[in-house]
């Protein structure tokens, strides 16, 4: 190798030009595996084992060596054991003085101790510098080098440096060190593999029970009524007829849901004059799963648009059309066409094929990627201009498809509307206040008050 | 902080290890957003403002100070202030010498002012160091901390040290900078988020102005002219018959212009003799927006399967079908199964599947994510083979269904060829070119001239 | 590198502002790119060249100087230069030393010389310090700006300073370097660009096997039996009836192998009793290209989707069903609706509909821009959890598809079972021995197994 550089670099030659010793305490699955990434980014590995015997699994650059000893090779020393066993550190405390202490652990469950195990390790050695990192990582796809799941790997730690040195490490292994602050947040690391989808709650609750409800409301008016006045057994319809009528209600309810928080934000400014006052906590809720509904919304829309196309194949429908044709060629007659059924079946076809394609636009620019390539304005025209005329699409297409059934009373059964009269109100709601808040009246002052005007400034930049 | 921590270091050692306060100027919304989350990241943070009283706005954890003793705090001042009001730095020039000055504002419109704000800044206060920042993010974003839109940053500036600094605070607020120069690149940063979509721009116009071409074309040929000579109302074929004539154009119009450029191109260079002299504008500007070109030409593939996969559902196409079984039952006829007819049907039926399906791959390895995750030969092999195959597939599938209609006299209605005749000139021409192309005579000395040999050279390396 | 430029940087305070000339040798294509790119980035570039008259095609701001004169400006030099021509370097040894030289070249073929590019420079000019990088980007996505394919740069080094400043760069050109390690990496990183989907490869032969063996079992049940027995000419179905069998069947048996693997890896843990083995290399290969399996089926399940939603618009089906109504009204019967199988009929393409949601749930997520976005409970949640799932669903629509065709005898044409019978067998045997591992009796052992519990511990951490 060779070295020309500064002053400094004559003087210590060997140690600035290559990558500092890592030491690996514990060679369990974790441990060997990230020594193993490691090894092939070029740092020189140490493992600090009990048995210092060299294991077949162990990377074959690596050293091992007893605890103590690896220790004082390195200035970095992983924490690759579980923190039950965190104890037998304690003795180690002089040798662990003043090194960088990486905590990898994770819990069982959430908020499991009372306190982080970071910060456990910060009070057994006080002597170290503890950084929590890597614990959103998995041995897979270290080993696997197919990173399939996430990149990021969030660090945190109370002293600069040592976060600065550990997060060099994590981006030399390729992945994506992200700075959370200080070991304070060290729980909420240690929190996050453990978390479910926690902003998808919400959305798969609201659209489960909503499910349940209509499905048991279909079921009354579709399959019971039927069964019990006219004793004809749709009991089948529970496999298709009964989903592809839950579906597209949720659909519109959900997608409508998705533009109602947007809504109420801009009548609460109006009427509050500021914008500079916080919302209620709900409504900051609700905006911030707004993805997650349309998404929802999506998967709901996706299945309609299966469910519906696949009608034709279906052996009732079928029957029902050859039946009726038979009838039609025995009683010797022939329908004209029916201009005006051509014109509502064909719109409310031709509208939700264009809220559904609308539908999947938006869905494809909320992918990650796709909208780290957008700017701001870009992503508001998508999300905004496009998702309303989504919405006024869907919104139509279900009109139209009711067609004139709203007023005839055999559409009552058991003075129940049909159910997509029911899932008509929430959309119609939104557009509706939408409509009246483009008023020019409303929407200057909206646009000002947005812009950081305020009707009673309380103070003032 | 490379600077900082040379000499200093040694004398100041505690200092190196915190993160450096950072002052703002304003307290509007993108001020407190940005405020909170440099907090967050760990930045202690100080604002200066017109009334120093402290608003429940403002993060707790932050100071609020008079301007000149915020600016005294810090190295960093974040100008989160209206372009309009910068003349208020000018009294502070003092204090703000040597400061390094971020500049985060955008305009209303593009190229709203002569010279961008950042520079202004500069002008304004000379002796401080101005880098333009943050204005490509959006408040709503880092306050929600789910970054929907682009996490990416631009900055740039004339100093160099600055710009490092302003990028440091970036990386650590979970952001990615992307350092685009000296000060001139303001504008075009300042401009950038006022854009909408500019590579978008042709691709939509052009099949916009098709679209329209082809509408009143096809309402001619399949609407006026019924009703001119057959007395019949077809008008509602403008919902879904049309749009389904005029999607499936278009798509296979828009695909075959995807790989025009590449061909002509190709003649430019055999031509030529050289790769080494520029293409005529127009075609680099084709060949820069091939992507959006296809996209918007899968769209209308999409849109061409929905309305398809939607005929057995019409209104219309299920009373034509009745009607027609009715008067062969009413007839006593049977037909026998027409096998070429079979096959005709399930050829263009079976090579529009396929196409349609290789078009939607091709959309899919265009998502910034996968084409991330692929090296430059795999990408060239699936847009540029696959691609062919699929403007192949999706030609073939077009002439399938044409089939013996070509040549009948009743396809052409006024003189006027069926649309989709007219639609494939283009892809026609294409790929015979292309095939042309393929022949060893014209293969072997394009290949050498894209590897950099040239029929005349003018210079040589 | 922050370090080390200490005291130096306090004698040239003013360098230390700007950004270091680059060097590039070689005018061609991607020299020219590169240069491009690196101006707009800020960097003072100089290029080395046979002939110093500017050419047109030169970035402007460049200098063009002599090789020699060239070298001396700057600390870095990339060589543009395919390497049949690197020996030119040799009699500028002298100018080159200590100097840092980029490799930027590429081979035609894969491992095409005993050592690599890199490395024979190395050799050509000891003195220089070698860094292999940015062979793997293409001069179109540097010129265009745009990048579509790859932001992923390889860089490896033995010269840890040299392989930064590189890093640097790349950085600093809207790049993600990936540090690959040593120079002995460069052959690696000089055979990538020419791989052609490494991992896709046995899932693709596999696919094509698969699908001759099951389009010629179905050829000789449904095209030439008839032809043979019943002297009719079903031709025709090659085009989609027989393609919407075989896709069906590879979707359901490559869905079943991508869950296999991790069935038999289960196996081997409980009989070893320790899950510190190796397991045997097919598994491992086997487990490591699950995702690329499951991806083809999901495309084999797309199309059989296609090809099932257009069944109602093929002409043979048409006439099939208006035969078939003529033929009843004829015999003046009507035929009641048979409840059991509008069920059967109706709960197979429910159960298809939903197992075809999930599974396109599971490739969206295997989306590399979306797996980034989950941690790794919630990606082995959706992977795991959804994809058993969906295996269930698309199993019991093969098996309620066949209904009480398995006992019929009229199914077995020359002895021959349907063909969907056949690719029952692995997703059965799936499902049963991963019913059989959730026993408390098997799972617990096997859980303890994962946590790291060995039964005849040989070494104990």
């Amino acid at each position: 190798m060779n070295k020309n550089s500064s002053n400094i670099m004559a003087l210590a030659p060997n140690t600035s030009n290559k990558r500092e010793t890592v030491c690996i305490f514990g060679t369990g699955d974790f441990g060997r595996a990230l020594g193993h990434k490691m090894i092939q980014s070029g740092y020189p590995v140490v493992f600090g084992s009990r048995s210092t015997q060299a294991s077949s699994l162990i990377p074959k650059d690596a050293e091992v060596l007893s605890h103590a000893e690896a220790a004082q090779k390195a200035a970095i020393i992983i924490i690759a054991i579980q923190r039950q066993h965190y104890n037998f550190l304690t003795p180690l405390a002089e040798v662990l003085h003043g090194k960088v202490l990486v905590d990898i652990s994770n819990n069982l469950k959430i908020n499991q101790y009372p306190e982080s195990n970071a910060e456990y390790l910060a009070q057994l050695v006080p002597g170290a510098k503890v950084v929590k990192a890597f614990n959103t990582v998995s041995a897979w796809a270290l080993q696997s080098g197919t990173l399939d799941a996430s990149r990021q790997v969030f660090v945190c730690g109370d002293d600069m440096e040592a976060k600065q040195m550990v997060m060099d490490i994590v981006r030399a292994l390729g992945l994506t060190p992200l700075d959370q602050g200080s070991l304070l947040a060290a729980q909420e690391i240690e929190n996050y593999p453990l978390k479910l989808f926690p902003m998808w709650k919400f959305p798969i609750l609201l659209s489960l029970g909503l499910s349940a409800f209509f499905f048991f409301y279909s079921l009354a008016r579709d399959v019971i009524y039927p069964y019990v006045y006219e004793n004809k057994d749709f009991s089948f319809f529970i496999a298709i007829s009964i989903p592809n009528r839950i579906c597209p209600i949720l659909a519109l309810i959900l997608l409508a849901l998705v533009y109602l928080p947007g809504v109420l934000a801009a009548i609460i400014q109006l009427y509050r004059g500021t914008k500079y006052r916080r919302f209620p906590d709900w409504l900051d809720k609700w905006m911030l799963c707004r993805k997650q509904l349309g998404l929802v919304a999506l998967a709901f829309a996706s299945l309609h648009v299966l469910y519906t196309l696949v009608i034709p194949i279906r052996s009732f429908v079928r029957w029902r059309i050859s039946s009726r044709i038979i009838s039609q060629a025995l009683n010797n007659k022939t329908e004209p066409l029916n201009t005006t059924n051509a014109w509502l079946s064909d719109s409310y076809l031709a509208l939700g094929i264009l809220g559904f394609f609308l539908f999947v636009l938006l869905g494809i620019t909320s992918l990650p990627s796709v909208s780290n390539n957008v700017n701001w304005r870009e992503f508001r025209f998508v999300q905004s201009k496009l998702g309303y005329l989504t919405l006024i699409l869907c919104t139509a297409h279900t009109l139209v498809y009711g067609g004139n059934r709203f007023l005839s009373p055999s559409s009552y059964r058991w003075y129940l509307p049909n159910a997509y009269m029911l899932c008509l109100i929430v959309p119609c709601i939104v557009l509706v206040v939408k409509f009246v808040l483009i008023f020019p009246c409303l929407d200057k002052p909206l646009t000002r008050i947005r812009q950081g005007w305020e009707r009673n400034p309380q103070y003032s930049e």
